[in-house]
């Protein structure tokens, strides 16, 4: 099998969503020299273009492997994403964006995925884990804060074999690149790296009889279309989807 | 529906597995007042008869709700639990099973379990987990240890609104009412509370067409056939599945 440990490369396990963060951690894991095998999930996403996109772009990056999860959040409710009752704001400012707690927040929800990137990590031997939170997230999500992923390192330390046994090569880590930086020098540092932001995908409520396209407006929209704006370029995620004419 | 929040009564989410150990957790919380909403997983396991009786469990001991929440760490490999291509270790003794990890092992089990835990609870507005974890558990399983539990403990709050607004009534706690215990105190608390451990299941390896009898040589059949061995019984899942005849 392909996946048999070889201590010859470093291998990564990836959080890969599909959205814009996520793929740029990708792009530095692999930068860094890492292997890596991505890690998506099937949460109850009222939408699959989200999985399709991580599929494409796992494709596309030539990851060592791909594994989608499924997992049933959706039997717990209590989420814009995952239960149909609530409705995803639209258009809101920056202000209600960083203040409130958004209500697309899914309960514990990195607290599970990275639970299972961690027993991915222990049955590849890797000891690294990456995850795309940063600055814009953690105004909003409390489990995307540093002070979370660095309890969940240390959590997960004390979890595995791999923590039990702990020397400096077999010590678990989270890498969270992106952690200090805000949207714009994310995708600064994606299109460095050679990262095809238009097979990415973030919106909440995407458009069309595939809900494919993205909205335009929900609050994951508006943050990478101005992101976009800041650099002086379009969001190529909207120009793919809406034609080469579309406008902010 | 009858479970939306009623803070005159305190709820606790309780992890079930249908072993000995969760079903005296259990009885433990239901004591101490809490209405109990019981949280099962089914994970790949080779044989379903540990989740029906955790089903039979949770209808006897009249708990508020029971899910089983379905995880596909089968998908990942790496136990004798799930990987079928593994043989369950026989007749092992004390000191084997005390000083290995056990082949058993499932990666990050009990941190992938408290999350989903961690979940319902935000959603049921519950702030108190309840686990079975033991001192024979953390002799063999690092994520059972006291340091993993107060870790975990740690990250939840970090990952939750309940944690962000953090006051006496939020904070989140992983109760562990078994953690100083041997198996022969966990009985003997479970048979004062009036639990019927001829319910539970615990065999890594039951036997019959329908895989319902426990073997009495896995290390899970040992220790409790000698736990109640000490406390001049036989085990009672034992006697209900081989016949009242049935001795050690």
């Amino acid at each position: 099998m392909s996946e048999s440990a070889d201590h010859t490369t470093k291998r990564a396990v990836v959080l890969l969503s599909g959205g814009l963060d996520s793929v740029t951690a990708l792009a530095v894991a692999q930068r860094d020299g890492y292997e890596c095998h991505a890690l998506s999930f099937d949460y109850g996403q009222r939408h699959k273009v989200e999985l399709a996109a991580a599929q494409e772009i796992a494709d596309a990056m030539g990851v060592a492997s791909h594994r989608t999860a499924k997992i049933d959040l959706r039997a717990f409710g209590g989420s814009a994403l995952t239960d149909d009752t609530l409705d995803v704001p639209k258009d809101r400012d920056d202000d209600a964006m960083s203040h409130d707690i958004p209500v697309t927040y899914v309960p514990a929800r990195n607290t599970i995925f990275l639970s299972y990137a961690l027993a991915l990590a222990e049955v590849l031997e890797s000891t690294d884990l990456f995850i795309g939170v940063n600055a814009v997230d953690y105004s909003g999500y409390p489990d995307c804060r540093p002070e979370f992923i660095a309890s969940f390192e240390r959590t997960a330390n004390l979890a595995t074999k791999a923590g039990v046994t702990a020397d400096d090569d077999h010590h678990l880590k989270v890498h969270t690149p992106l952690i200090d930086l805000p949207k714009t020098d994310i995708i600064r540092l994606g299109l460095e790296l050679g990262v095809d932001y238009s097979l990415t995908h973030s919106c909440y409520d995407p458009l069309g009889p595939d809900h494919i396209k993205p909205c335009g407006h929900c609050d994951a929209c508006l943050l990478r279309i101005r992101a976009f704006e800041e650099l002086g370029q379009h969001d190529p995620a909207m120009l793919r989807h809406h034609g080469e004419a579309w406008k902010p």
